[in-house]
């Protein structure tokens, strides 16, 4: 359905300055155009109760955060810098005041840690409880570049930032009762995760053409990079950056969380080993090198395990369409 | 609740550019800010069945239109020129594609029409149905003027575009089954409303600077006026543009629709009698003075009946938290 609808978007291209200035269209991670030469971006994403969160796992502040933190990650996976928030609430009829004014306390905590101002929004009553976020932001690069998805080349090596798989353990924690103190940091990256803005620009600055932010799980996020690059990616299983507490608590599923888990919100990206290494001396935030970019005839992606043997994921992303 | 949140939102407000290039933000028909000097509007609005809009009595293809068509008034309320849209869909698992693509044909529609590029969106499986659309735009005027809501002065005359009440006309007979081909004027009120995008560029030209769409009804809308003005207005229920047809439906009820139908998505305004005349020599759409300005110690709207007997309105709005 995506596609039919992106292809009438196409067909309906017109001749409008909007459409003349714009760049990049429905596909990418947010949309940019050009204002008086500066690259704009803008981005939507919804946070839907009963298919992004419930409420019974996380908070009403943890909500706002969320909801603001999964655009500030797309504004993040260009390199980009966020600007302006506009909030679409849809409000069932016996929400608590209270309740409401949590959310937007924690939706305003990381508009100002990220320098966003919220300058809108709408509120309706709706059956249902939903946060739809509108995020415009820039990019300062000098020359107006931003990151994208279709450049990564045979030779890259490919990359993360941060720790994969701690969200979607946190998750599972909370709703298997399994919660305690000690995995306070699983619970963060799954309640508050903390977009990387400024690991985003420090890419672009270092010269990073292609990445973008892991929000549906590692496979499917570079299985965009493969297909719009049309290149083929290694990864190296007992690479990927897990955290000691989720090996111990799901053993050998671990990785499949780290895979395909989903809602991590770190970047994933291509480079050169030299431009790799730029990056590592700057920045004070994990970044493991994970697999590499390999000619390919057909886009496609195969996992390594520690004996060098194809391991066959058990599953490759995250469906839109089914619940949590 | 709105103005708890609206509270919030400013005491946040920081120190960073968006928030030093911020104009206007949370309040009126847009957020503005200048960005290379330009001022840039952003609006979010939504669509929700069952509260918004009900599939019984408009299309797909109608819903589509509307969506849009709400946000593109707003930014005709400003007097500015609409750029992008991009579009939000809570999808609920049973949902036809070649319905979802009908949607989209109306969206484009108007998208076209008036020269919108939608360059993104998002799509979520939801429980209920909505359609969120948010549009960037600009203001075209030589010095960054735009209409607000504050600057209504005692002497100004009050006049609107088009026809009132004609959509909630359009609502009614199709909500009781009365539809018959001669109303569809009235349907097309409703369903597929023209935002004023033309006229509200020609008003600013003119030199008019407090206007905003009429969304939620006349009184309501002119409500907001009044109170940010600090005025009275005096309005005169015999002059208010009411279509022959809704005469004919209604009877006396004709005015009711007329001053609290909502969803006119006309606009209203305020200016001097020089000014008004200028205007009039210039639009070919119709435009009525239907009151003026007056002095106040305490904002308010009073409404003459045509023998200067003062007229009790039914109602004075729009409920958002109300259903159809």
């Amino acid at each position: 359905m995506i596609d039919l609808i992106a292809d009438m978007i196409k067909k309906s291209r017109g001749d409008s300055p909007a459409w003349q200035q714009l760049i990049t269209g429905v596909g990418d991670d947010c949309a940019v155009w050009r204002e008086s030469g500066k690259p704009q971006l803008a981005k939507v994403d919804c946070q839907i109760e009963g298919v992004h969160f419930d409420l019974k796992l996380i908070s009403w502040e943890d909500l706002g955060w969320r909801a603001l933190a999964v655009n500030l990650s797309d504004i993040a996976a260009m390199g980009g810098l966020p600007r302006y928030a506009l909030v679409s609430l849809g409000l069932p009829l016996d929400s608590e005041v209270e309740d409401v004014l949590s959310l937007y306390r924690g939706l305003l905590q990381l508009a100002e840690k990220s320098g966003t101002a919220v300058v809108g929004g709408n509120l309706a009553g709706s059956p249902h409880l939903f946060v739809d976020v509108n995020l415009i932001g820039e990019t300062l690069h000098p020359q107006g570049e931003y990151l994208s998805r279709y450049r990564a080349q045979p030779g890259d090596l490919i990359a993360v930032t941060g720790w994969l798989g701690s969200s979607a353990a946190g998750r599972k924690i909370l709703e298997q009762g399994r919660y305690q103190a000690q995995y306070a940091e699983l619970k963060q990256a799954f309640a508050r995760p903390e977009p990387r803005l400024a690991e985003g620009r420090l890419l672009l600055e270092a010269g990073v053409s292609t990445g973008l932010d892991i929000s549906d799980g590692l496979l499917s996020d570079l299985g965009h990079i493969c297909r719009e690059s049309r290149v083929q990616a290694r990864l190296y299983l007992e690479k990927l950056p897990v955290l000691a507490e989720v090996k111990e608590l799901f053993g050998e599923r671990a990785y499949e969380l780290a895979l395909s888990g989903g809602e991590d919100y770190q970047l994933l990206f291509t480079a050169q080993q030299s431009v790799m290494d730029k990056i590592k001396d700057r920045t004070g935030y994990p970044v493991t090198i994970i697999g590499e970019i390999t000619q390919a005839s057909k886009p496609s992606i195969s996992v390594l395990d520690a004996r060098g043997k194809l391991y066959r994921p058990y599953k490759t992303g995250w469906d839109h369409f089914k619940r949590q």
